[in-house]
């Protein structure tokens, strides 16, 4: 295996999903000996994620948030504020040249795509709310079907659970299949290694606009 | 929808698995009306989970922590040392009583079957480190091939990511399979949805001890 070493940096924001975070983090901390992770808030706060009440500890405020080499963008719910949020865009904007890889999960990449840093590149979003989350990116080509998908430094995957199998096409670009095989094995996970299978583009309409939802 | 509500009470500990506790609360939480969830460590401080520098935030320690309806034991390589830690067990051993249902992931369940609460039940538990965790609970009834493992009030899983399917069991025991369909939808998951279905016990051959895995 290469030793490559990668240091994460995990941007969080109120209303994240669990999930999104935690499984992917989880798969990616595998590789002890070639993943640091930080995670890092506006205010260097921790923030409650939409699971009521259970949160991340946090490492980092904006300011003081060393280099990183990988910056990782979680969706959930409340992606609809951070949108809003000219300084937490910017943050993503004074980041993404600096680091070698940008991974986003679910409504990560609506941020991404806000910043216009997506724009002619090929990318995915969550399912559930596919329409309004693509508008806020008009000049990006979006893939509908797709687990996750790869566009130079930027992956970016569908909703939730397909974070933890964007991050083990990562380790498999990277690392290798035999040793994202292994992580996905010793953690009892059936690994989607194809990113073309998405069952969820046809079950879900993509109707849904999340500024609806409620705050938690 | 029947209203029932349960508080969840999440036991953590150091070097516990992140996936193990974030996967299945997060699905648990899925249903914001129905579950309230805290977290609990023996002090009340955050612990860092195996994968590195990521923890959860904590809100309670084993004295001030109040009662809950569900007790959450997830595994970890962290069980290693918590098998050795009376004051972990006792805790577990007083508040089971307690409890209307325990559902533990992965090692979790040897954690719980060194207290002797186990005995004479069926359960399961983590593929890779069967022999080694089932070692903890002589008088227990394992089931090797099994996602996950129903008797009374105690649901046990098989490690890491079947959590999140134990957990969406439960949702279809206690809310019907209509919910639990959803909340996997939702989190663009593929379920599996039968507590039979188990690659991972013919894949892993349950011979790795876990005490000799290295703390982080």
């Amino acid at each position: 295996m290469p030793k490559e070493f990668f240091t994460v940096g995990a941007l969080l924001y109120k209303d994240y999903d669990l999930l999104d975070v935690n499984g992917s983090l989880r798969m990616l901390g595998s590789l002890k000996a070639n993943f640091n992770i930080i995670t890092v808030t506006q205010t260097g706060e921790h923030v409650t994620s939409y699971t009521p009440q259970i949160a991340n500890y946090i490492n980092y405020n904006f300011e003081n948030c060393p280099d990183f080499d990988i910056l990782f963008i979680p969706g959930g719910v409340g992606t609809k504020d951070e949108l809003k949020n000219s300084v937490f865009l910017d943050f993503i904007k004074q980041r993404v040249p600096k680091v070698k890889y940008v991974l986003t999960v679910c409504t990560g990449s609506g941020l991404l795509a806000k910043t216009g840093l997506l724009d002619g590149k090929k990318a995915t979003t969550n399912k559930l709310v596919w329409n309004w989350m693509t508008s806020f990116g008009p000049n990006v080509e979006w893939v509908r079907k797709a687990r996750w998908v790869v566009d130079g430094k930027f992956y970016t995957s569908s909703g939730v659970s397909a974070g933890m199998d964007m991050v083990l096409g990562f380790i498999s670009d990277i690392y290798g299949k035999e040793e994202a095989d292994k992580v996905a094995l010793e953690a009892e996970y059936q690994w989607h290694d194809d990113p073309h299978w998405d069952p969820f583009a046809d079950k879900l309409p993509g109707t849904v606009d999340m500024s609806t939802i409620p705050s938690s």
